[in-house]
C-alpha cells in the first residue's frame, strides 16, 4: 500500500486536519497495553461510547490487548486510519508518529509526557515529533495532552473515565490543561449540562487552543466556547477564531489565568507557558465580545446559558422567585454586575394582580411567594415575557427533584406550570435552581417530562452568566452596527519624527488636533508670541534630546504677562543647559495656557504577543495612583474607543464634574482614532507612544505633548 | 393549676427566655389539625427527629390529630409546656398566645401569617399578639416566621421537612427569611456541612435575629453564626452581639441585602422593614470584624470553613492540588481576595524534592501532578504543614466518591494519606473538592473512614471562605491588641461653636492642631497677619451666615505678597456683600497657604439606626468621583481609624506621591481620633461635621476648615 499524499496543513485559518482529528472515522491506539492504565481508559471510553468506526490496537509485540488482536504497526493494519492515540514512552513516540504517518494517518493525539514540560531535552524532543509529523501531513495534539471528547459523534477519545451528558450539543470545552477539562466535563455531567466536544490540548506543538476555538465556531453541534486558557500560543489564530464568533453571533467564554505573580510562577513550571501581559489580555476580550470569567463554576455556567439565550434584544432581566429574601439578594447581585432590573410597569402590575387575586404590589424581582398557585406563575410569566422591556426571564426555584424524597404534587405541578409559562415565553426563559444542585437520572425523567429549561447551577452563578449574556449582546448588536472589523494596515510611510514638536506637526498633519505653539529663540519672540496668543500661556523647553522636560525644570506654567514670560524663559533655558549640557536646544516653546478640562492620556506600546496596543486613560492619579487605563489591540474603530472612555474608572470624570463641561466623547473618540491611525502609518519601528495630556473642554480637543520611542533608538539624555 | 409567675424578660442582653425557645423540655402544636400541611410537617420533623422531650397538640375540637388524642386548650394538657407552636389562624393568633400563656408556656414560635407585612391592620393585630405574650412573659419567634431547628437536640420544629447533617454542631444559621434559612439548611445537608441551629425569625416582633446571635455566641455547638439579614431591628443587641463574639474568638458572617435601590423596594413588599445605609453596615462590619458576603453558597462555605480553622495565626495560604491549571486558577483567585500564598523556601523545596524523587521545582500552590503517590502526598502536606509561614492548608482534590462508580483503590488511597497529612499538621488544614459537590450516605461512610477534613464546596468558594477567616483572624488579633472595645460616651459640653472660626477654635482647644489664623478686618491687617506668617498665605471670608465660601468667591489662595493680599481682601468682601447681602462679616481669616500635601475630609453624620457615623476619605476626585470614604460607627479607637485611612481607594496618595511626603498614620489617626472625642462631646444636637481638608504632610497635620451644623439651626445664607 502507498500512503497517500500529505494532507495540506493550515490552508483556511489553522483548521486544516482538525475534522480528521475530532471527526475519525478510524482510531488506533498506538501503545496500546494491558499495563498501562490509560491504554484501557481510552479504549474503554471508546467501546462504551458507541463509536462507529473501527478501533484499532498497535503493540509492538502484537498481542492480544483488552480482548482484542493488536497490529506491531500502524502500517500492518492494512487499512488507512484517521486517528492515533499515541500512548507510547516518549522516546518511542517520534518513530511511532512517523509510522503512523507512513501509513496515511492524518491526525494523532499525544498522550505521552516527557517533553517541553520536562526543560530542554524535553523541547528538542517535542521539536522532533513535530517535525515528523509534519513530513507526513499529520496534525498533532499534545503532546502531555488527556486527549478528547466528541459527544456528538460518540469518539471519547480521552484518557481518564468520562461521562456524557444528556444533550450532546452545546458548549465546546477546550482547555490547555487536562485536569481542568476532566473537572469541566464532570462538573457539565452532574449538572447535565450540554457539552459537544472537550478538547485537552496539552504542550500544542501543533493544534492549540486557538486552532480548536477557530473549528468549533463554524461547528454546529457547538453554540458557545468555553475556554481554559494559560497563554496564547498563536494570537493571529486566536484574533480569526474571536472576530468571525463576533462576525456570526457564537459566544466565546473565556477563563484565562495569569493576573496574579504566582500564577506566572505555576504556569512555568505547568507548560512552560509565558504568561502574557493580563490587562492586554482583558482589554482584546472587551474588544472581541469574549466573555471573560474567573472560575471554573462561572465558566460553565456561563457558557451554557449564553449557549441557551442566543443573542438577547436590548432590554433588562426579569427575575423571578418564590422567596423575597431571594429577590433582595438577586436585586443586590444584579447590580453589582451591571444587569438592569426594570420595574414591572403600571399597567402590567395591575394585569399581575387580575390574575393574583390578594397579592402585594409586583415588581421586578418578583417574588411570588410559598403560597402561589401553579397555574397562576404560568400566568405571570406570560404577562411578564410579553413586556418589551425585559429581554430574558430568570426563575429560581427550588431543584427538580433527584430522589422521590424531594417529589410533591404540588412542587410537580409548580415545576411543570414555570417550565410551560418559560417555554412560551416571547424571550428566552431559564430556571434555575436557587443552589448548586445535580441532575441525575430522576431529575432528567422530570425534565424529560415537563421539558423544564432547567439549569442547575444556582442563581447566583446564573445571575453572573446573565452579566456575561448580556454584555455579549450588546457586543454582538455594536459589532453589526459598527460593519466589518478594521483590517489590519501598518504600511509605513518611512517618517520619523523625533522631537515634540517634530511629533506634534506630524499629528497635526494627519488631521490630529494640536496646540498652537511658536518655537522662540530669545526673550523677544517669546514675548511676541504670548502677546499674539493673548491670555496665559505655557512655556517649555524645545529639544529632541529632553524627553522628560519637567523633571528638569524645563516647563513653566500659567504665564501672565511680559514678566512672567521673560523670566521664566531664563529659568528654563538655565535649567536645560545645567541638567542636560550636552543636550541641542532649539529654543522654547510657547502656546497658549490650556486648564479647566480634562487631561487624557492617550499612549500605544508593541505587546510581543498582541502587536500594537492603545491605551487611553486619565490623567494624574488615574492613571499614576489608579491604573485607570483602558487598553485595546490596534488597528479599532472609533466606536470602540469610545467604549474605552466610559469604561473608565474615572468616566464620570468625562461627564461634567467641578464646573467642567461634560466632554463630547465622539469628538474625543474621534481625535483618538486619528492619531491610532497616524501611528500605525509610521510603522514597527515605532515601539511606544504618548500623547500626554490630551486636553478635553467640551468638544475642544487638543493634544498638547507627544512623545515617540522609536526602535534601536538612543534613550533621550534627561 | 395557678399559672406561674411571668419570667423575666430582657435581662442580659437580649437572650433571656431564649433558651427555652431554642432548647424546650416539651412542645405544644397550637391549631394542629389534619387538613394543615404545616401542622403535618412540623409534628413529622419532631417525631422523626428523635425529640425526647413531650409533644402534645391542641386542637379546638380536641379531635385525634396526627394518630394523638388532642387537648381542646392548653390550660387542659394539664402541665407546664415550654414551647408552643402557633399556626391558628391571625385572627385567633392572641387568644391561643393569651392561653399559652396562662398555662405557663415559656416561648413560642408563630408561623401564622397576615400580620405587619400586609400593612396596617396586620400590623395593629401583631402589636395585640405582642402585648398578650409580654402579659404572660412568653418570648415570641415570628409572626410568619417558618420556625427553628435545634438539630443538637433533635429540635425539628419547623413547617417544611428538613433534614439533619452528620454533625450537629458547627454553624448557628439565623435568617429574616423563611426560605432562606430553608435554602441554606438544604445546602448545608447535600454538602453535610455541620449546623446546631437554623432560626427563621420571620417578622420579628419580639426575638430578632439580633438576640438570637447574642444567645449563639455564647452556645457551645455553634462554632460560626451565619445571618441573613433585610434590616436590622435592634442595633444595640446587634452590637453587643458582635462585639462579644469578637471578644471571644466567634466568627459571625453576614449576607446581608439591600446594597441596590431595587432591593430597597423589595424588602419593603417582604417585610416590612427599611434597609438602612448599605455603606454603614459595611463599615460597622469591618469595624468589629463580622465577615461579609454576597450570596448564599458563600455565606455557608465560610461559615463551615471558619467553624472549622478556628482563629488563624499570622501567616499566608499554603494551596494545593494534583492539577496545574487549578494551581493557576487559585493563585489569581487568591490574589483577588488578597490571600498571601507565601512561596516554598529554598530548604523546604529541598525536602519536597527529597520525598518526590524526578519532581520539579515546588512552589505555592503546589502541583502535586496527576503521577504523585498517595503517600507522597501525606509527606508533602507534612513538610509544608510545618513551616512557619502558613497558617493553614488547602488541599483542593477530586471529590469523595458518592457512588462506587467514582472509586478507585488509587483514589482511596490519596483521599486517605491527604486526610492524614491535613489532620497531622500544625495548621488547619482542609480537603476541598474541585467543584461544587455533594456529600451522601456513600460519601459520608468514606469520610467516616477516613477522617477527611472535607469541605465539599468547591475550590472557588473555599478561597473566597480562607480570605473571610484570614481577614477575621487578623480582626481577632487586632481586636486583642487594642484591648477593650471603646465604650460610648456622650456627655454633652453645651457648647455650640457655629462659624468656622469657632469650630477650629473649639477644636484646637482639644488639642486638635488647627492652622493658624487671624482675623482682619481691615486690609493692613490682613497684611500685617500675611507678613507675620511669611511666605504664601490663604484669606477667607469670615461669617457665621457663609458655609460655602468658595462658591460665592470668598476664599483666595496662594497669595504672594502686599499687592495680592490687598487685592485678595477688597475682592472677597466685595464677592460676600454681593452674593449675601444680609449675611453678617467678621472680617477675613488670613492663614499660611498649605498645598504640597495630601487633602482628607473627615466628617461626622448622625444615622437613624446606628448613631454617630465617623467618615474619613481623600479630597478631590477621590470623594466627589470615587466616593472613596471609609465608615465606622462611633465611638473607636485610634487602631481603627488608622484601618480607614489603609483601606481607602486612594491609601497610596498617602503613602507618598507626587514629590509629597508619605503620611505618619499614626499622627494622622491620632489627630482623627481627637476630633471624633470632640466632637462626641457636643453631644447629639451636633447632627453633622466635616473638618475638610485635613491637610497632612508626613507627620504635619493640620484641620484648615471645619463645619458644624447644629440640630434645628437655621441653614446659613450661602
Amino acid at each position: 500500500m502507498t500512503p497517500p499524499a500529505p494532507a495540506p496543513v493550515r490552508q483556511d485559518g489553522n483548521t486544516s486536519g482538525i475534522a480528521a482529528l475530532l471527526r475519525p472515522r478510524s482510531i488506533v491506539i498506538v501503545g496500546a497495553s494491558e499495563k498501562s492504565r490509560w491504554s484501557r481508559t481510552t479504549f474503554d471510553n471508546l467501546m462504551q461510547s458507541g463509536f462507529v468506526g473501527r478501533v484499532h490496537l498497535v503493540n509492538r509485540r502484537g498481542d492480544v490487548v483488552h480482548g482484542q488482536q493488536s497490529f506491531e504497526t500502524c502500517g500492518a493494519i492494512g487499512e488507512q486510519v484517521d486517528l492515533g492515540v499515541v500512548i507510547v514512552p516518549a522516546e518511542a513516540a517520534v518513530a511511532s508518529i512517523d509510522d503512523f504517518g507512513r501509513a496515511g494517518g492524518r491526525a494523532a493525539v499525544v498522550l505521552t509526557s516527557g517533553f517541553a514540560e520536562t526543560g530542554a531535552a524535553g523541547m528538542e524532543l517535542q521539536n522532533r515529533l513535530h517535525d515528523a509529523a509534519k513530513v507526513h501531513g499529520v496534525r498533532l495534539l499534545g503532546p502531555n495532552s488527556l486527549g478528547f471528547v466528541n459527544f456528538a459523534d460518540n469518539v471519547l477519545s480521552f484518557a481518564t473515565p468520562i461521562r456524557a451528558p444528556s444533550r450532546r450539543k452545546g458548549t465546546g470545552i477546550v482547555s490547555q490543561s487536562g485536569a481542568t477539562a476532566f473537572f469541566l466535563a464532570e462538573l457539565a455531567y452532574q449538572q447535565d449540562i450540554g457539552v459537544s466536544y472537550v478538547v485537552a490540548t496539552g504542550n500544542e506543538v501543533d493544534v492549540d487552543v486557538s486552532s480548536v476555538a477557530e473549528y468549533l465556531v463554524d461547528d454546529p453541534r457547538t453554540q458557545a466556547i468555553a475556554l481554559f486558557i494559560e497563554t496564547v500560543r498563536d494570537p493571529a489564530s486566536f484574533l480569526r477564531a474571536a472576530k468571525r464568533a463576533l462576525q456570526i453571533g457564537k459566544p466565546i467564554v473565556v477563563l484565562k489565568v495569569g493576573a496574579s505573580e504566582v500564577t506566572a510562577k505555576s504556569a512555568a513550571a505547568h507548560t512552560g507557558a509565558l504568561v502574557g501581559d493580563d490587562r492586554v489580555f482583558d482589554g482584546l476580550c472587551r474588544q472581541f465580545g469574549i466573555i471573560r470569567v474567573r472560575s471554573i463554576e462561572e465558566l460553565l455556567a456561563t457558557s451554557e446559558i449564553v449557549a441557551r439565550t442566543g443573542a438577547l434584544r436590548p432590554g433588562g432581566l426579569c427575575f423571578i422567585s418564590n422567596s423575597g429574601g431571594i429577590c433582595e439578594i438577586a436585586a443586590d447581585a444584579a447590580q453589582l454586575r451591571g444587569i438592569e432590573l426594570p420595574d414591572v410597569d403600571a399597567p402590567t402590575a395591575t394585569a399581575l394582580q387580575g390574575t393574583m387575586p390578594g397579592f402585594g404590589t409586583p415588581h421586578n424581582p418578583l417574588d411570588l411567594t410559598g403560597g402561589i398557585e401553579p397555574a397562576q406563575c404560568e400566568e405571570a410569566i406570560r404577562i411578564l415575557g410579553g413586556q418589551e422591556r425585559y429581554a430574558a426571564i430568570l426563575c429560581a426555584w427550588y431543584s427538580i427533584p433527584v430522589s422521590t424524597y424531594e417529589e410533591s404534587p404540588r412542587l410537580a405541578q409548580l415545576h411543570h406550570h414555570l417550565s410551560k409559562g418559560l417555554n412560551e415565553a416571547d424571550v428566552p426563559g431559564l430556571l434555575v435552581s436557587y443552589t448548586p444542585a445535580v441532575v441525575n437520572d430522576h431529575a432528567k425523567k422530570i425534565i424529560g417530562e415537563t421539558k423544564a429549561p432547567y439549569v442547575a447551577c444556582g442563581f447566583d452563578r446564573a445571575i453572573s452568566a446573565f452579566a456575561g449574556a448580556f454584555w455579549w449582546s450588546k457586543r454582538q448588536r455594536e459589532a453589526k452596527q459598527s460593519g466589518a472589523i478594521a483590517q489590519t494596515l501598518q504600511r509605513s510611510s518611512g517618517e520619523r519624527p523625533s522631537s515634540e514638536r517634530a511629533a506634534l506637526e506630524y499629528f497635526e498633519r494627519k488631521g490630529v488636533p494640536v496646540v498652537p505653539a511658536t518655537v522662540a529663540v530669545d526673550e523677544a519672540q517669546a514675548v511676541a508670541a504670548a502677546n499674539g496668543y493673548g491670555g496665559r500661556v505655557v512655556l517649555k523647553i524645545a529639544s529632541p534630546d529632553i524627553a522628560h522636560k519637567s523633571d528638569i525644570g524645563g516647563v513653566a506654567l500659567n504665564l501672565d504677562g511680559e514678566q512672567a514670560v521673560r523670566s521664566a524663559y531664563r529659568r528654563i533655558v538655565d535649567a536645560a543647559r545645567s541638567h542636560a549640557p550636552d543636550a541641542r536646544i532649539d529654543g522654547v516653546i510657547v502656546s497658549p495656557m490650556r486648564d479647566r478640562g480634562v487631561e487624557l492620556i492617550v499612549g500605544m506600546s508593541r505587546d510581543a504577543q498582541w502587536g500594537p496596543v492603545l491605551a487611553v486613560g486619565l490623567g494624574g492619579v488615574w492613571v499614576e495612583v489608579l491604573q485607570d487605563v483602558s487598553l485595546r489591540i490596534l488597528p479599532t474603530h472609533v466606536g470602540e474607543i469610545r467604549n474605552m472612555l466610559t469604561e473608565l474608572k474615572g468616566a464620570k470624570m468625562l461627564a461634567g464634574q467641578r464646573g467642567i463641561p461634560a466632554a463630547d466623547l465622539d469628538a474625543v473618540a474621534a481625535v483618538i482614532a486619528r492619531i491610532a491611525d497616524a501611528m500605525l502609518e509610521l510603522g514597527p519601528d515605532l515601539v511606544a507612544m504618548d500623547v500626554n495630556p490630551l486636553w478635553v473642554r467640551g468638544d475642544h480637543v487638543e493634544a498638547l505633548d507627544a512623545l515617540f520611542v522609536w526602535q534601536d533608538e538612543t534613550e533621550p539624555t534627561a
